[in-house]
């Protein structure tokens, strides 16, 4: 069966010769070709015959030309049109900025606009802190890219980075209510990036950095958080690192073992994989072993890499080395975040009993999870068709909502950790088994549940 | 009479002891401090007695405190709480960013995030001019100021600045349905400025430069327009010149003079006086005379400042000398862009015979508009409450309508020359007077009128 997605619905607007083809047919002939029919509207019927339009999911980019093509051979149907339904809904972009106030008359204007407004600014002028209340800082976050690590699609640059920007600041409105407005960068320089979010910083209450590149997004982040007074937190990284340990969390309340007791071998040592090592660290593992290309990091190594050196100096008590499968063997937890089909079957096999396996590279992760489940207890990834998905949706905007309310100046490790124990929690007694360690991201608890947690964590750590 | 405004809208609510007051006694008892009570709403009624929201716009900031005061002094009322309509209406500012898209089920999240959006990413690394047609950048505006010159407040920084960009952003919305997004930057460097906004320019289909003292203005705006593919506006500088060129238009019908024909005096040499003498030149004025604080600017001199030296090569052809009260004799045209009460009824008594006057200056005109009446046969003002309010509002909204419309790269002169037009002829014939020399902020026909002007300039000189 061949595998369509969502992401590539098209709708055909077909006109049927009367007494030739009927509406079944037609799409009895769209699905013949491997498509997944998911609407069937007539939207015109005269005596010559209908015209009906066909949406459906495809497998890729050529499949609605095949469907056109196979219905013209097939005869009958007067293909009229061929709409691709995302990008459609992408004309004109994503967002629009809406007024909160009634605009209607001159008294409104005054209130509003000039003079009244004046006398706000006056009031802000005074007391800097009052912008957290009168104005939209009170609720923005700015969503920071310089596009040179979009999706899997690596350098695109800011112009083609911007729809996924959208579709962060869209997620971020719908799940918690944030204001997020996305900022694509036309540089790459590390200074340059640093030195124009600040002069930004007037507006937001906050900043999240989305698909820049390592090892600059590390500096970047470091250096704004040192020297910006609002939170600022690369998504790729901790919020990634976030959902991992929510997920690890319940995952080892499947299997009964306890995170301080488990052997953990990581694949990847990019922005994700550090963030994680320092999660899970924080939440009490001591047994981390990370492998990157070249095999296991250790302490018998120097790595010119910082951030190499710094997981060689903090992880793999025991000094294994060799390549991933090696060191695979006997641990409790794989977590994978780094490319596709470099572990097998057997691979999976050579795990200890109980094992729990989280393959997130994407779209294809380390291991296939039809294998990995043959052999591991708990198998989760990054996808959407499968159980256990590892979505940072579960994360950052709950994440913000609390960091927002709080009024928040920084972030912590205790507050990323109070994040996941929440998204964690979030999944009850009856409802936790093998195939449902995550909640769904469309499960409305989890964003407020995070927003409190976060709420709650900056609260005492101001007290 | 009190002069008050609904920019001091405030509510008091008020207990009444039942038997002694009642909400007549109440809103005489207001109004005889001078407030103008514009609104009562009962919003309790218990044995005791009723419980009374009053509305009503004040005269300055303490006024309210002593409405409450009378109110005690005279007893049988309990004012309760007093809250400030202006700042009410700012709490958590006055914008919100809108999904465009629905994000209810996996399948939305597969097309307007991943991994549908990917194919859209692509599309526009593959063609850039793409991001026009596939992301906010058809629609939106940057409303680009650095706080140092705000409304008559002047330096209050980014921060301060930032409710009366949110009011703008509100108006692009309101008036235009374009989305306009607040940039308030911390830096005054005129070079960081311009870098900046290099920057941020993939997300923009224009910028629109507010509040920015000049002379570092003229310099921003100049090099934006060199270094970037979308227009930039300076709404200080131009959005003034377009509505002042409009009103003349149409003050010059009503007392039947040809703007080639007419001797002008400006007053104000800064970024919107220095617009003004443009645009008038583009539309064939060709005796302009400008006044700073040391009199008439004329060729006999030489000016350090490259602005007033432009001004004065260009002109003063009967090279007057003196103050402004002095060039202003025999003129038939006075506009002000510079400060209060610099003129008497005496100097406009002076000016030619059908004199036009356009008192400027924010909040008091730089001559009592009555006085000039006396004298002059048309009299304009920037205040709402006198006929013929020169509004900036009447030119940017369509302006920039029409320029994301076009798709845009450079605003011309011809191309204010246009808009100016597209605004004096929504003034129909019959509605044309001397108290009614421009459009109504609220004509929704002037928007649209604007834009299509706008557009059409821009399609012809493409062409």
């Amino acid at each position: 069966m061949t595998h369509t997605s969502p992401g590539y619905s098209v709708t055909l607007r077909v006109g049927l010769d009367r007494g030739k083809r009927t509406a079944t047919d037609l799409a009895s002939a769209v699905a013949a070709t491997g498509a997944t029919v998911t609407a069937l509207d007539v939207t015109e019927s005269t005596p010559e015959g209908l015209v009906v339009d066909v949406t459906c999911d495809t497998a890729d980019e050529d499949h609605a030309a095949r469907i056109r093509e196979s219905l013209v051979a097939a005869g009958g149907y007067d293909v009229r049109k061929v709409s691709d339904r995302t990008f459609l809904m992408h004309l004109g972009g994503k967002l629009s900025v809406e007024p909160k106030v009634e605009l209607r008359t001159r008294d409104d204007l005054s209130r509003a606009y000039t003079p009244g407004v004046a006398r706000v600014c006056l009031a802000i002028a005074a007391n800097k802190d009052d912008a957290r209340r009168l104005t939209v800082k009170r609720n923005t976050v700015a969503v920071v890219t310089d596009g040179t690590a979009v999706l899997g699609l690596g350098d695109i640059g800011p112009e083609a980075a911007l729809p996924v920007m959208e579709g962060k600041a869209a997620l971020f409105k719908q799940f918690a209510n944030v204001d997020a407005w996305p900022v694509c960068l036309d540089t790459k320089d590390t200074e340059e990036i640093i030195s124009i979010v600040k002069a930004l910083a007037p507006v937001y209450g906050g900043v999240n950095l989305e698909d820049i590149a390592a090892p600059r997004c590390f500096e970047i982040e470091r250096r704004l958080r040192d020297e910006l007074d609002i939170p600022v937190f690369h998504d790729d990284q901790h919020g990634t690192a976030i959902v991992v340990l929510a997920a690890l969390i319940n995952a080892l309340r499947v299997v009964e073992k306890k995170i301080e007791d488990v052997r953990i071998v990581i694949s990847g040592v990019g922005a994700a994989g550090h963030a994680i090592i320092q999660l899970l660290s924080a939440q009490g593992a001591s047994d981390i072993v990370a492998a990157g290309r070249s095999g296991a990091i250790h302490s018998g190594e120097t790595y010119h890499d910082e951030h190499r050196q710094w997981i060689a100096e903090n992880t793999n008590p025991r000094s294994l080395t060799g390549s991933l499968s090696e060191v695979l063997a006997d641990a409790d937890v794989f977590i994978g975040v780094s490319g596709p089909n470099i572990l097998g079957e057997q691979d999976i096999a050579k795990m200890a009993d109980g094992a729990i396996v989280f393959a997130l590279a994407n779209p294809d992760p380390e291991v296939p999870p039809a294998e990995a489940a043959k052999h591991a207890a708990v198998v989760a990834t990054g996808r959407s068709d499968f159980p256990n998905q590892i979505n940072n949706v579960l994360a950052f905007p709950g994440l913000f909502r609390g960091l927002l309310d709080a009024s928040a100046n920084q972030i912590s490790t205790e507050l990323l950790v109070a994040a996941a124990r929440a998204i964690a929690d979030s999944v009850t007694a009856d409802e936790l088994n093998a195939s449902y360690i995550v909640p769904s991201v469309f499960d409305s608890h989890v964003a407020p549940a995070v927003a409190e947690a976060v709420r709650h964590t900056v609260e005492q750590q101001r007290s």
